[in-house]
This record gives structure tokens, C-alpha cells and sequence, in this order.
């Protein structure tokens, strides 16, 4: 394996992370995937819809408020696209979210009528660290045009 | 200056030529600030609600077709926040944009009626190259909560 192969498995490993961590509620995992604040530019997060947050301290305050809120999350992620650059990584992908809906705690004991799908479109960036690859910016944005609304072209490029 | 500073100046005026090429509907101008195809992953583009458009010629015909359903648009760039580390450059910033409605080609007559106001929030990941910083990443996505619905601590942090 190449050291960019295994750059590449090693930051796809740290972004399967961050959304285990969401789907755990994990605001410990999530702390550890940050990267600290002693660099070059504020570390970024957008939440779908949102204005964006900047800086460690804000950014993990936000997904304890994100995690409050989300009783059930599943994230399927497709698409995932990395681009490795010295010690900067890129990664594009899809997440195809599974949430309850209308449950105060938990899993609805009716799924068939307790759960709703949505995707969303991420950028993840992730910086090469003593300790390992930490996020510097999350960007996720909701994706509201369906894909046969869309012009000829607009696809995703087929696979090799 | 620093080496630097002198990227991160660099990095901002190909960041704005990004904006004035929309601006401007220059589609050459838009091609030249894109990086070529050769790279280790493709190239991702998310206009706002978009899925994503990977690859330089989906791209660049994405702007084609943004462009001609653009009779006039202007940004007005906030929160640049631009990190550059060796050979990338990643810039996130608020779009504030002004955009004719209901015009059909060009500048309505009476501006009062016809201009709309929106914010996108933009990250956007350059390229050092041969021939200078080009575009691999441009993920716009729109705002869609008011600053005074989010919770405490979204604001964006103190300017030092």
C-alpha cells in the first residue's frame, strides 16, 4: 500500500468517526476528532442551514446542542471522495441520514411511521497531526433539488 | 511580508476573481480558476441545494447554466477566513448576495422592487499550481435560519 493509499484509508477512518460519533451522541469522540485551536485559521463547522461556526470551543458547544436534539441518527455515507495534499485532506461525501421523527428519546417503537430520510452534502478538511488527522472544517449543507430536477449533466461523474 | 501572508493574499484575490467571474458571466474567466482533471480525486462543486457536480467539465457547464439564469448578481465577500498549508488553501466565507428578480435580462428599472437579498455560507479549497492557486472545491449552501433563531453561542466568534 502506498503512503497516499494508506492516507487515504487512515482520514476515511477518522470521517467515519465523526458520524459514528454523532450517531453515538458522543461529544468525547467528537472533542478528540477536533483539531486544536492553536492554528493558522479558526476551525469551521456548518451545520445544514446554519450561519457557520467558528472556532473549537463553539463548534463542540454546537454538537452538544446538535446531539440534544437528536434522539436517532443513522448516516449512510456514499459518494465519499478523498483528496489527500501533504498534510491536508479533502473528503466529499453523501449522507444519507435515517432520523426518528416526533420521539422524545429514543426509537420509535412504530419505525414505519417514526422515521424520516434526508440527504446532505458534506465537506469534511482534516489536518495532519501529532496525534493523528483532526477536522478543521465540516460543511454540511441540505440538498433540496431532487436529482431529476436537475439539468442534463448535473449527475454524479460515473465510476472508473 | 511572509511567505505566508503572501499565499494567503494570493489565495484571497483568486477567491474573489471566483466571485467577479460569476459576477461578470465570464465562463473563460471561471475555466482558468478551476484546477485541471489530473489530480488524485475529482474536482466538487455544490451550488446552493445542489447535490454535488463532480469533475471539471460537469463543472464548468454547472456555470454555464447558473450563469445564464443569472441576469445580474453581485457578493459581497464577509468572514473570509483563509488557511493555507503547503500546497492548499481552504477559504470559507459569507456570500452576501444581491440578485435581480424578475428581470428578465438584465437590470431592472426600478431597483427598489427588483433586487432580493440572501447569505450563503462558502467553503471554498484551492490548489497551489504551476500556473498559480486553482479551484478543487466550492461548496456554497444557503443560511437558512436568522442569526436570533440559533442558540446561544452560534454567533460568529469576536473579531480579535
Amino acid at each position: 500500500m502506498s503512503s497516499v493509499d494508506a492516507d487515504v484509508r487512515d482520514v476515511e477512518e477518522v470521517n467515519r468517526a465523526l458520524y459514528a460519533a454523532i450517531e453515538n451522541g458522543d461529544l468525547d469522540a467528537m472533542a478528540a476528532l477536533w483539531a486544536s485551536d492553536d492554528d493558522s485559521a479558526p476551525s469551521v463547522c456548518v451545520h445544514p442551514g446554519w450561519a457557520p461556526v467558528l472556532g473549537r470551543g463553539r463548534i463542540l458547544r454546537s454538537w452538544a446542542l446538535v446531539m440534544a436534539g437528536t434522539p436517532y441518527i443513522q448516516f449512510f455515507l456514499t459518494d465519499v471522495r478523498t483528496r489527500v495534499v501533504g498534510d491536508v485532506a479533502v473528503v466529499s461525501c453523501a449522507e444519507n441520514i435515517l432520523t426518528a421523527v416526533g420521539s422524545a428519546g429514543g426509537v420509535p417503537a412504530d419505525p414505519s411511521d417514526g422515521f424520516a430520510g434526508g440527504q446532505v452534502v458534506a465537506t469534511n478538511v482534516y489536518r495532519r497531526t501529532a496525534d493523528g488527522w483532526r477536522a478543521v472544517v465540516h460543511h454540511a449543507s441540505p440538498v433540496l433539488s431532487r436529482a431529476d430536477d436537475e439539468p442534463p449533466g448535473m449527475e454524479a461523474e460515473e465510476q472508473p
